[in-house]
């Protein structure tokens, strides 16, 4: 029988979706080529940019955000160019086996997962790369495997000053409209993002923002494509989408502009760093008595959308999930490749407010105890204590 | 603006409305004459009669719980008739109102709003009227305004100890389907109920269960009616409601008693006691440094459906209240009638679970430092310790 | 099976709710004294006035219809109190009915119900009433079991002539937001409506509308009431209900006056009176042949949101709408009372258009022909070319 | 002003969508790795393969039709394979643009667009290719912007009879679940299909159905992927997706599968049928007095599921769509490609019934003469004259 009341979706994506948001999804179909589907759609993609934080091209996809990956790999590049990744952790590494299997040269800047990819190792390898062999730097903004976010103007900075041309792609899917981000100010080149997180949308629909330099770079890259070819959807109507568009989620996304707008993305961004400030705040305390402890270790890095945790030696982070999931209906992220079992996640992107963070610290932490996990009593009353700061 | 994230609704009443419900209401008008809907009203009533705990006849009002009180008087008694009712707060005073809006006599009861009607006052009340004057002994199962439950069977007994041939009426709205109550077996002989707090639907439709005894007095009754008198009801197909019947909320009730079935209803009334007393755990332990404590006082009445919670002298309700709905988005109850501004009101009934509660007392810890109430520390662990059992 | 495809909802009440009403409706609990919904309540009842074209009171109901009705005779007269009735059809009947419950003494004018009373009775009846001793003319604006509008100004221009002071009361329950109306200016003293029909909402509220002169008479009333009673509602917040208030409704009630008023009032009661043309047209032409015909016998009367269709003799309505229901989804209106299996009734009101009329006209020919009801052929087209005028 | 009523969606993608379908899809947030939607993940794609006709492998996509053609390519093939495209209109002419662009050879069977391509022509092809250098003959099931269906067992008997061991490509998209279809008995080896038509779920996910035969292909496939990689997803637990899965369009599949399944799939066929042949009846009529003609002029093709309607000389389809859709809220497809201006298309797939038809209908024969179209008049009524036969 499931739990009754509420679950609480604590997964760093899909995220919870606002009841206003649903019900505006939730409507016939329409023809999409009408005209005022058609003003919904160009301000949707208006208002998107600004939470993007860009002035450049648009290209949505019916797709997940793996779908908007490919889409950035195939339109970017041809057979044999090379990429500069910086490793993250499971993402990092879904792309690069993504672009290896395009036929694209991936050097990756290697990273404890637990702190991600350094700068200075960027730097180095930039500099070392003076034939300029990389087309493009690839990083993941937001880490969404191990709760480690990346300081991706540093990346910039990195560029600027090895002088290096190669483009700066961005992975925000878990991190747009969620953490700091400014596209164009930043000197990023493409930015790839998805629905389901902090736009608090279901899965169905991503896209890429792309500079005028990454534009110029698709005029010549020749990987084959369709389904997802800027050149197609510059042609059409929409400039975006080839094949039948999800109308319904563009009502959607109208209803999520406006929250984020009526909040005020700043305010968003706020509010994202004072609720996850919390959720750490409980998992120091937890850590005590040889406790699960934070996965990132380092203090600048600590994602303020998605936290993992890391389970002391011998305790499965699986039995913590089927406890809060099963007893309280909190459902927590896994650990994802390497980390299965070894961490468990706690989403707080999106639609997110201090009484649902801290029912599902109060949930985890019971189910810690039910799970026979030793930990730190009190997280939730530490977490309240930031709350209150 | 409205804060973010999804409302806590920890009033009690309505209370909150699974979102398989909602959907299920969510659907275009029917001919409430169609066979089909026909046969899902009759299921409905039949499955309604389980939870209610009787083989009587139940008649549905397009009306709020009010009607269905209003029901019970104009169809059981006629102009100058008596009642003995049984103190309790709010409602049993707004009880009062009403009866004597329609022409009866009511002696009451009178008790402390924090204990409600002592048995032994009953009792003896019932053995000063040799005459048997009154025709009923009202009663409040629980009293939504204090917290308070009553002992019906008590009640039944001290009616059964005096010999006393009054019926016995009996306020379920806001315990039905959460407070262990089994009319036919305890020996009632109407009880008033509500679609908005146990049944997890929205205000719309009540109902009174009637029996046999009080359908013989209904047959002599005779104070006017029209809207809400069951012989005109027996008279139509539904043998309920006059005039156009809510079709969409049966679909609704069909879905609610789906899901209290499928959790089984004495594991309804556990999981209420269960989440009852992690509240009152919390409130025990704001109640320390002079902080807000249980109105209710008598243990073994306090409610396992609403908990008031009485405010320091000097100290307003409706801050603690302003706080958290502006600061935290949890809607809590205010206090009523006298109580207004000297008691915030919990509701922990319908549609709830761990989190919820825990979210909720957690808002309102932080609500109380925020509104300068001075009060223990550490409600929240002691709930969570209390569910920890 | 239910047969695909969806239902074509002809029946006179409910009608169909636009889908943006319903996902309106379709949100969680809140609390009805929180001021976002107060003020969403008062700029509903603000709204809503304009549409009745009224500045007096309007006081709301958790109940149909009938409970307002109720709520008008309870809230204005005393037992013993007479009342001068147009005879209309079922719902004169039933107003009747309800009336003598309640001690009043109802005066009949009465009717064929295929014209309804008619104005110069109603004068003559006034003209005789030299005593007063009516102290209302009650009137049904629109008999929805008939098809037949009664003409309301002269009314009010027999009581002016007459110079006689009763209070005269309209029941607009399937007129109003359909038919031309205006309360105030056609000097009405009370106006009864309900949710379900031209307002597009699920049936649940309803509401009556009154003048000074109508609240002076409530001031002397004195027959006992308590759940419909003005003077309490007039002590509440809402200054509306007693007792909780459906929330979900009110946010429905929103959309349907923003769709009305985009409409425009004026706009909706010419589309109303072009689609009841169409449907006359297809009724005129199956007349022939000696088929079904047109209920209503006064050209000026007949009803622009509903339409009886009366059987020629030996053939049995019920065996149509059993026809254009399970064949074909279309759920028409069957006869009420005495006109049971004698008429059935297409309903036009509401959120109807051209297809959707000439779908059901469709659909009824065709169940015509199965149910082997002789009838003239061609009333669809006849239909279209009415509209095409 | 939009018009108001409900619109008529006879665009023939996306199609109506049940209530019941919207509202299973209207939910929170759920984890894919959570066992009870892998529960139901797997019993949709059982139930699915059912439609289908099949036993074989059946991978989904976050992706709409197009998604799920370009899977196909990029699965089973090599740069520099040759394809056997039969010419059928707009979508055989992007299947072959599509493949063109990711290197395959592409020979084209050609046709007359109101015909599509002819059995001995593919024949030819088929004897002449004896280096069985076409790897694929592909086909258009339903050619959606012509209304011509293709005689797939004859496709299949001309590849027997020529001995050639071509894969058998088949685009169902707008066929499946509304024309006769069974994949594995008709010896078909890859099918593609979509959520939007007559599945009736809005647009979002896409599928393709694999035979044992193409399996083997795909595994020496080498075109690059990895978003619609086969393999990638047979790595996966769900064996299907690759990323997040829209889970909320499976609860949408369930309910729309229940529907077909109540209905019976065979029935499902037939109700299309009927329908269809209602339109074209209606057509016929209008091409009297040199009025739009039914586009196909092969009556053994004639769509079940669409049909396109080309205008007379000098007369633009588009006006009679403007006013359909600004004068009657009726939605009609234009026209693709080549077509646009020359044709209009009314869609009759999915969720429909002879009121939707001929409401529909009605609207269109309107709308003829509202855009000065000369037309037979008496469209409607020949259609329901089909209906009753």
């Amino acid at each position: 029988m499931t739990p009754r009341g509420r679950t609480f979706f604590a997964n760093p994506g899909p995220t919870n979706i606002p009841d206003s948001i649903l019900r505006a999804i939730d409507r016939p179909s329409q023809d999409f080529m009408e005209e005022s589907f058609i003003a919904l759609f160009e301000d949707c993609v208006r208002r998107l940019k600004r939470v993007i934080g860009t002035d450049g091209h648009v290209f949505m996809y019916a797709a997940s955000g793996h779908g908007a990956w490919e889409a950035s790999l195939v339109n970017l590049f041809s057979p044999g160019d090379t990429l500069l990744m910086l490793e993250s952790g499971y993402f990092s590494e879904s792309w690069t086996e993504m672009a290896r299997k395009f036929g694209l040269e991936v050097v990756i800047v290697p990273a404890e997962w637990r702190r991600g990819a350094q700068i200075e190792a960027v730097k180095a390898a930039l500099a070392a790369d003076t034939a300029h062999r990389f087309k493009a730097v690839c990083t993941v903004h937001n880490e969404t495997s191990t709760g480690v976010t990346l300081p991706i103007r540093e990346v910039r900075a990195a560029l600027d000053e090895t002088g290096h041309p190669a483009l700066l792609l961005s992975d925000t899917i878990s991190s747009l409209a969620s953490l700091p981000y400014a596209m164009d100010a930043w000197g990023i080149d493409l930015t790839v993002g998805g629905s389901q997180k902090g736009l608090m949308l279901p899965t169905g629909i991503s896209f890429t923002a792309v500079s005028e330099k990454a534009m110029a770079a698709h005029r010549v890259a020749r990987l084959p494509r369709h389904y997802l070819d800027w050149s197609v959807m510059l042609g059409r109507r929409h400039r975006s989408f080839v094949g039948t568009i999800p109308t319904q989620m563009f009502h959607g996304l109208a209803e999520a502009l406006r929250l984020i707008e009526g909040e005020g993305l700043e305010a968003v961004w706020a509010r994202h760093r004072r609720l996850a400030g919390a959720v750490r705040a409980a998992v120091r305390v937890w850590s005590g008595n040889q406790g699960p402890e934070l996965f990132c270790i380092d203090p600048e890095r600590c994602s303020d959308s998605v936290t993992a945790v890391l389970m002391p030696e011998g305790h499965d982070a699986e039995a913590v999930r089927r406890a809060a999931f099963g007893r309280y209906n909190v459902s927590l992220g896994g650990g994802l490749g390497r980390l299965g079992g070894r961490v468990f996640r706690i989403g707080h992107l999106g639609d997110l407010n201090e009484p649902m963070i801290l029912g599902t610290l109060a949930a985890v932490e019971m189910s810690l105890a039910d799970a026979g996990v030793p930990h730190g009593r009190g997280g939730v009353a530490a977490a309240m204590d930031a709350l209150s700061l």
